[in-house]
Order: C-alpha cells, then structure tokens, then sequence
C-alpha cells in the first residue's frame, strides 16, 4: 500500500478545475480522522466521513421532525457534508473533553482557512459560510444539523451498550447538559433522547 | 466492543419515528461494507460509507461540470447519500467482475425491498424511487450522479500508484469501456477521466 498523497494528480483542463479535485483529494484524509463513537455495525471506531454520511441520511429521513421554522433541506445536507472537514487539521474534539474544547474554535477556524482556501474564491466562500453557520446554529438549518450531529453518537452509544460513555466516564447528567440543544432544532428528537438516556441508566449504559 | 445489533433501541413517541429510527441504525452497517478502492489517506480499504459521504461533497463541488440539462443538485445529493444502501445485502460488486455484474441487479433489487421495506410507506417509496432512478441513468441527476460514482474510484486508484487495478489485473481498455457514462453525466470530467487514464498508463499504474 501506498503512503497518503505521494502521487502528483494529473492536471485538469483548467485551474479552477485542478484546485476543486485538489480539495476533493484533500478531502479524501477524513475518513482517517476517528470519534470516540464505535459504528454499530462495525465493532470498530467510526470515522468522521462516514459519520457525515450518516448525518446526510438522517436528515434525509428525519426532517419531518425539525422545529418551525422548517428548515430548507438541501442547505442542511450541504452543511452536514462540510460540517467535519475542519477535524482533517484540528482532530476530532470529544464532546466531553472540555479542556480540548477551550482551543476548538481557533484550531477549527485556523483550519477551515486552509482547506477551503484549497479552493477557487466563489467555493471558498461558499464551503466557508456552511461550516461557520453550522458552528453558530442560529438559522433554522444549523440548527437542525446539530441535533443530528448531537443526537447520531447517542444512538450508536446505546447500540454499542454504552461503549464510550463508560469508557470515557461520561454520566447521564453530562449527557443530557450537552445535548439539550437537541431541542432547538427539534422538540420531537429531544423527547427521544430524554427516553434513550434513561433507559440508557436503567439498562447500566450510562452512570447517573 | 459489543457484536452488532446486540441492543434493542428505545421505542420512540410514535410508530413512524421508531420505524424510521430502525431504518437509520440499519443503514450504520453500510460501514462494514468494504470496496476495492483504497482511501487514499487511508492506506486501507474505503467502505461504501464514506464513499458515499465522499460523492455527495463531489457533487457539491462540481455540478458546474454536469451536462445539460443541468440537474437539479440537491435531487443528486439524495441520490448519492442513498445509492449503496443495497449492498449492506448485495455486497458491493468490483466494477470489472464481469461474473458478479450478471445477478447484481437481482440482488440489489431484493435488497432495496428489504431495506427500505423497514421505512414507513412513503419513504419506501421515496428512497426506492431514488435508488431505481439512480440504477437506470436515464434523467440528468441519475448520469452526473453515475458520473461522479465512476471518476472518484478512478482518482484513488490513481492516488495510490494504481493499487486496485494492479491487484485485480484491470486494464486502460477495461477502465476506458467501463467508466465511457461519465460522458454522458459531464463532458468535462471525462475529457478529465481520459487524460488520467493517460498519465496512468505513462506512469505504470495502469496496464494497457
């Protein structure tokens, strides 16, 4: 097998065209960037591109359920797309690691304005203003998009009994603290944490 | 770590939403599906996941390219979040296995009854709609959508050094043949297509 990135990618027709596929490859390193989370059907570590692959779908399915107002649903599968391409340079934050939390913002925007300078001007911005929108969850969509991207680990947790919750010492007060955002964008998803995290606790998933 | 689908989920507030809960932790195991492509910032096999995570943000960044009439993008989005489902049944099928092409389309078929059989009627419907319009390439979004499905396996062998079309004794003619749609989806990234082809065969990733 070969090392990441030793191969020079052909040159396209235009220039425009050789920087999007440069940042396409570039891209290709988050499926190398691991969470805390185990996949479910996997038994191993997920990684961040197929968690956002995950996420695209849920809200595929599940945005019946988003709070009014509703969001638009193609702007919210765009940013669930993008949304992680900053962990490539900045890694993935735990969501219970609050030291690491404390530089997230600045390692995450340090990286946001290398890779998507990766791309022509228009893309530039248009990838940049996804991902800042996604991290600012005040419109309808970023909203939205958080509580997948809250809710989709809490899910696999409890598929994998708990798996990282007890092997990073994560308590159901933690939990529920963390994702109550879930809330803004969408009450019905909400409700169905607050179920999965007490049975969670009845079934020794999760410590109180 | 837990064997797969040990955990019985939390009933949700209404049948619908556990029903369509269902269809989302199933749809985890396409994770576990493994392709012939190396990721190329991987070093390892690409499962069809994040290949598929890894189209939709192509799609994103190149439907300038597609032919006209252009599609509609955020149709082509949905498309390619839900095109490999199947094979968490079918198994995902090498592009040059001649053999196991001719029982694909009765397998995948089975398996989409089955998969999105698990969702509440009109998104069995909708999802089956999406996966069958992507398998017949007939309407704008199902050719860039293909096209994009073709080029990006093609760029990760290139990536590393031609590992998948070495291994599996794939040649220029073979790769030429078989990857022709991408004309039909977009003019542009075949002309791109043909030239990496090219460099490929000069550098010796590629047998002719």
């Amino acid at each position: 097998m070969t090392p990441e990135h030793e191969v020079r990618m052909p040159q396209a027709g235009s220039e425009r065209l050789t920087r999007q596929l440069a940042f396409f490859l570039e891209a290709d390193r988050l499926k190398t960037v691991l969470r805390r989370t185990l996949a479910a059907g996997a038994s191993r570590r997920e990684n961040a591109a197929e968690h956002s692959w995950h996420l695209v779908l849920m809200a595929l399915l599940l945005h019946e359920y988003a709070a009014e107002p509703k969001p638009d649903l193609a702007r919210a599968l765009k940013m669930l797309v993008v949304h992680d391409l900053v962990e490539i340079d900045a890694g993935d934050t735990f969501a219970y690691d609050d030291e690491a939390h404390r530089d997230k913002a600045e390692r995450e925007e340090r990286a946001a304005r290398r890779l998507f300078g990766l791309l022509p001007d228009d893309q530039r911005e248009e990838f940049y203003a996804l991902w800042k929108e996604f991290e600012e969850r005040r419109t309808p969509e970023a909203k939205f998009a958080a509580a997948l991207d809250r809710l989709q680990p809490m899910m696999l947790n409890y598929a994998s009994s708990g798996y990282a919750w007890k092997r990073y010492g994560v308590t159901a007060g933690q939990v529920l603290d963390r994702n109550r955002i879930i809330a803004d964008g969408s009450p019905a998803l909400w409700e169905y944490a607050e179920t999965l995290v007490r049975e969670a606790v009845s079934l020794g998933f999760l410590p109180v």
